[in-house]
């Protein structure tokens, strides 16, 4: 890479001060939240901090002419290696271009640039009246750039859906520096192929999004968290085909085991209940006088399918509470360990159990300690696993216990990844869940959007 | 074309019986619904009836190496000219791949073949307490594959979505005759691009789709419509908007101007109140609990905005023959004149006053009848134009109108088309909505999953 040509080039597009090149700063983004030392191999040219459109046109202009890579970052939340700089490239960091441009509640629409926090457009929306449902555990970090690339979802996505069913228009940069529309300001669109959902989920590699517009709905009147704990993983996982089998249609069914609970209450105590083997966070919402209905339905199935405790919250607080406790159970693991792996494989809801039971005698076999939670109702569980990758032997046992893991998922007829992306960590796998044809028409694509391989390359295939 | 070394290919294929080769049997299918005598200047080669994915392999090799167009048909209720063959090719007739393969509650999936008609996988999936809601006026002869082609949607889009917000795989014959499958059988997937968004709505252009998974959910528990009618087009569209400020949700936000209601009560009596200028149908649906208080607060509005009358259904038949008054709109409108063009431009939801007022104004400048329809909490209005083509003057004047209409749709921010596609009808329009840069990525595609340009041809582009 020609890193001193490299920089005079930026120099000419921004001022100093956001171009970082420096080994000490670039190193702070060799990787992602999962800290995983195969991405530390190597290390971005330069880290740019874009404000506008035009920016990151030029830059990719230069980019596009010293054909080195561009590899778009929001928070850096990302756990597949999506966000990471291999081999070398420009990370260009979106956080400046953090500003809801539009909230225009008769459209039902916003329209926002790609470093806007997910919990932020969340708090704004919400304070008239409106909702935006894609929740990721780390929404108070993870911006909603990072949600289009890897698709996220999370637990509201049960009843809501995931980002790609919010996202009705985008502005895009291509590898040419051009900049396309791929969408309408409308709430449905049958005009010509449907390029956006391509550029979603693509996890940077076919487009640079430089702004959004969500499709918002309006916020649900009411709603209230049950915790329901159980004796056994299968009681609770047949708990939760009950409540499908039933009909009900919560906001969400999640899932803590007794490891996940433990390590939560040890470093950030809620009030868990820390004896029972797995528990359920269920949020039931809509309009107010619903609620009971919905909460007396589901207690009694839950009740009926052996339900040890069950808990419910009576305001907000204690609603944040219990979500606040299940969303830190990745930074609970880091206490365990040095570091914390997660994942997100998903099979049909009808093999949740075997996924939970397959998963717990991997990790078992390998000597690993894993606190699984997950999107349940969705068929969705993320194993996170305590490591220290320093410990040799335990990093070995690791990597096979994962690829066991990807197995087991697709046995189960599921698919690698629900909602955080392949990035490098599954390119190795994809062909087993995607058949040679899909992908064959995969990797034209990405020679038809970008054919000098500058965005965000090697990852996904 | 070479019809007779055409139709031996064929009949190697497929019994004698399931390919039309006479010019009555295949004038039949010179025409879609709108019955369009621009259509008529060619008729297809052969139309062929299917009934496995096997055939429908061998006949894309067929035209493949014959280069003769394929043309993919459902029931052929579209109106823009999407499933007729121009000029010439092979109509693959999907009428007897019609079965639902699997209904599986506990995934809450269906696998249907593409001829499956919407209506009847609802009436089935809706026996076990599940609900498809994608709901074309016309689903009691709309096929799946048809609403895949055109990304279908209906008056539940409002709260529930399109049809691409409900299908999660598809297995699809690629023009080189390859079998592909684009997604998994989970509810969300992370897991490379999202080729199968790329078919939905794409018009048979880039591939055949012979299987289609899609998500169900929990059939609400209850429903109900409420039917008001305004003095003014005004009121009524001030109405939608206020609902909408409101934070209200229902299932749909649908409407019928004073032609619409005339014309159907006159030949379809239901009781409609015919001295009205504009009526609202709003279904609202949920927990029975909740249903009372969502009509008392949407009534409440209704009437704020000056609803002359409220009506509202009490049972499940009473529902149905207000929508069956609705959706039999176009049906009335061919006995005033031997036939009814319909149309489906789409705004931002606040400039829906604008695109309403507007289309009556161009089509009385015209001395055109309107029968405005449509999805209106969508920003989406079907401007039904009865009309006898055999009339050139005023044919001269409905393709002015409608160009107009186009027009205007751009004017206030919106697109083409919401749900019935582009087709033969909007293409010359298609690069006032769809910017070059994107444009140029679409052609890109199509080239891409069909270089020999046998895939529906000459539509959208």
């Amino acid at each position: 890479m020609l890193t001193s040509t490299l920089i005079k080039e930026l120099n000419k597009v921004l001022p100093a001060k956001d171009i970082l090149s420096s080994i000490e700063e670039r190193y702070v983004y060799s990787v992602d939240a999962s800290n995983n030392p195969q991405y530390k191999t190597t290390m971005p040219d330069a880290v740019v901090f874009v404000e506008n459109i035009e920016q990151v046109q030029k830059i990719v202009q230069i980019a596009n002419k010293q054909m080195i890579p561009i590899i778009c970052r929001g928070a850096g939340t990302n756990t597949v290696g999506a966000c990471v700089a291999t081999p070398g490239g420009i990370i260009l960091n979106f956080s400046k271009m953090n500003k809801i441009l539009e909230i225009n509640p008769k459209n039902l629409t916003a329209r926002v640039q790609p470093g806007v926090i997910v919990g932020d457009l969340q708090k704004e929306v919400e304070k008239i009246g409106l909702f935006y449902p894609p929740d990721p555990s780390n929404l108070k970090v993870s911006t909603i750039g990072g949600s289009i690339a890897q698709n996220s979802a999370g637990a509201r996505c049960f009843k809501y859906g995931a980002t790609k069913d919010y996202i009705i228009d985008m502005l895009v940069v291509t590898a040419n520096a051009q900049l396309i529309r791929t969408g309408s300001n409308t709430i449905k669109n049958a005009t010509g192929y449907n390029l956006g959902s391509l550029f979603i989920g693509s996890e940077g590699t076919l487009g640079i999004v430089v702004e959004a517009t969500v499709k918002l709905i309006p916020k649900p009147e009411s709603s209230q968290v049950i915790m329901a704990y159980f004796d056994t993983v299968e009681d609770s996982i047949t708990a939760v085909n009950k409540i499908i089998e039933n009909q009900l249609f919560p906001a969400t069914i999640d899932f803590m085991d007794k490891n996940a609970i433990e390590t939560v209450e040890k470093f950030y105590p809620a009030g868990l209940i820390c004896d029972k083997d797995a528990a359920l966070i269920i949020e039931i919402d809509g309009y107010e006088t619903s609620l009971s209905h919905q909460r007396n339905t589901l207690c009694e199935i839950l009740r009926e399918n052996n339900a040890a405790n069950i808990q419910y919250s009576t305001n907000t607080t204690e609603s944040e509470t219990i979500w606040n406790a299940r969303r830190s159970s990745m930074a609970a693991c880091t206490k365990l360990k040095p570091n914390v792996t997660t994942d997100d494989i998903i099979v049909p809801r009808n093999n949740l159990a075997k996924l939970v039971k397959g998963i717990q005698d991997i990790c078992a076999r390998h000597n690993l300690t894993v606190c699984l939670v997950g999107h349940v109702g969705d068929g969705s569980v993320h194993p996170q696993i305590p490591i220290d990758y320093n410990d040799k032997n335990e990093y070995k046992h690791y990597k096979i216990a994962k690829s066991e893991i990807y197995h087991l998922a697709v046995k189960l007829g599921g698919t690698l990844s629900g909602e955080h992306g392949i990035g490098l960590e599954k390119k190795a796998f994809i062909s087993q869940v995607v058949e040679g044809g899909a992908l064959d028409y995969m990797r034209q694509i990405k020679k038809l959007f970008d054919p000098n391989n500058i965005l965000n390359p090697y990852k996904i295939f």
